[in-house]
């Protein structure tokens, strides 16, 4: 956690942020959708049973989206208990919003994508934001990996030049699957818990700021890949890096975890998951294939920026 | 957890229990493969790298069954931290033996059923039983349901005639899927942390009977159903169910965890996962229909004995 620029103390207007979020939201879902062509994405607006709500918006059957959510919410409620030993004590209830979104393309050739961006308060005078970009491709193209990657460090090197190493290496290890021995995909960046201003700029210029690079590190790949074609075989492999993505999710996303926790929306919650996953019983991609080539980038501490 | 009949303090002959449950599943393996016709249970030893190991048995493209696990296991290790609410202090090592299964048939109207028998013991001197069989059909039927716990109940009964109650309850407890407000299926019985004596029998003699009743139970409704003619609704019902039924395994079942925690064999863990799942945003069955139907049986406290 250094260096550190200034601890920011002040708790930010929640309107302001979650307004923000808001807008972030409306433009990915619109560039999302140029991108696919056919595919809209629908609205459910939604009250959490606690105070505030939430504006759902998913794509489903997409020409390039088989299923995807753009979810912004804006609650508040009392506290989990398993997030006691994160914050400071006193605190009882809680205020958080954020955009969280995961899209599940048709083709396999185009990766799973995630990003979130969020803020979170609590009565006891603390607040922090978090948020992230993460790919998840079923096949690995090494330039596009790359290329992703380096989208992330410029817009991180435009407020500090040490968020990218470290909040890529904070990827690595979050989007790991520990009973896998394999990370979910090429990793990006993440953070969480974030105090401190960058220099001369507020926390929330930087996150709204890793928000709208979204577009702009997924949408090329998108373009590439998204009418190239495929196999039967290259189905099957994709159903099984999904099957990872759900382990993934259940069982060690925060997000989910609060998620569930808090008694949020469930359909809200789980539009992380696929429209199709599967499980084959002791699969281990053929030695020399393609798929056994992708499996070689599941692993933290690939230098995607300078290999 | 009463009447307490007598508290059994003593440990098991470790040899004794797991050659019982290995035997337990053999014939359970023996008689599935019958039902089915066509597959045949693959055997995969391995070890355990603290201590033990175990024999993953398999099915995999049966006529019947899709996708089907008997496992069986006798490991030691250090207690994983998340158990030391559960234990007697001072303790820091576990073994613990069992067989657990879970088949995911093909055809719709064939339901997906798990079963579990399990020994547990730590150095300091405590040691438990737990055990289970509980059905989760996509379509219920009713009376298939009632012969099933009919089955159950004269188990339990020839054991202690409080039993089928309670353990019934407890499934229903267990088997339930907070976030979803829903039950994994229709339940059975389930009991953890057995220590107290049957009248004049011991727990091992109980836990064996219901390890032995699994058949008896479930292969009825298998020969009635499996021949039936479903369409790709009735498919696409059971993907949403399975989907269900992966959520319960990775967020709630304590085998899962447990086995997730202290670095058991991932393939023979997981082997509970369906061949496929689907999750559909926000999916509701249509009113009146048979799914509509089928779903006001997921819920606590249906009497399925005496209705």
């Amino acid at each position: 956690m250094n260096p550190i620029a200034a601890i920011d103390t002040m708790l930010y207007d929640r309107t302001q942020v979650s307004d923000t979020f808001k807008q972030i939201q409306e433009r990915i879902c619109r560039g999302l959708a140029e991108v696919d062509g056919a595919g809209e994405f629908s609205k459910d607006e939604w009250q959490h049973h606690e105070g505030g709500g939430g504006l759902s918006r998913v794509i489903t059957h997409g020409a390039v989206f088989e299923k995807g959510g753009v979810n912004f919410s804006a609650v508040e409620g009392k506290l989990p208990a398993f997030m006691n030993d994160k914050i400071k004590s006193g605190a009882t209830h809680f205020f958080a919003t954020g955009v969280s979104l995961v899209i599940h393309p048709r083709n396999p050739f185009v990766p799973i994508v995630h990003s979130n961006i969020r803020y979170f308060e609590t009565n006891a005078g603390d607040a922090w934001f978090g948020g992230g970009i993460d790919l998840t491709p079923i096949y690995v193209n090494q330039d596009q990996g790359q290329q992703f990657h380096r989208t992330l460090k410029q817009t991180c090197d435009r407020f500090d030049p040490n968020y990218y190493q470290r909040f890529k290496e904070e990827a690595d290890h979050y989007f790991y699957i520990p009973h896998r021995q394999e990370t979910r995909g090429i990793g990006g960046i993440f953070f969480d818990h974030l105090r401190e201003k960058p220099n001369e700029r507020s926390i929330l210029d930087f996150v709204a700021g890793v928000g709208d690079t979204f577009l702009d590190a997924y949408i090329p790949i998108v373009t590439t890949n998204k009418n190239m074609a495929y196999t039967e075989e290259h189905k099957a492999w994709q159903l099984i890096r999904r099957g990872r993505y759900v382990e993934f999710n259940l069982v060690y996303d925060r997000g989910t975890r609060f998620g569930l926790e808090t008694g949020g929306r469930i359909e809200s919650i789980l539009m992380s998951l696929p429209e199709h996953a599967s499980w084959i019983y002791n699969h281990q991609p053929i030695e020399q294939s393609a798929e056994a080539r992708s499996s070689t980038f599941f692993t933290k501490g690939i230098d995607w920026v300078q290999s």
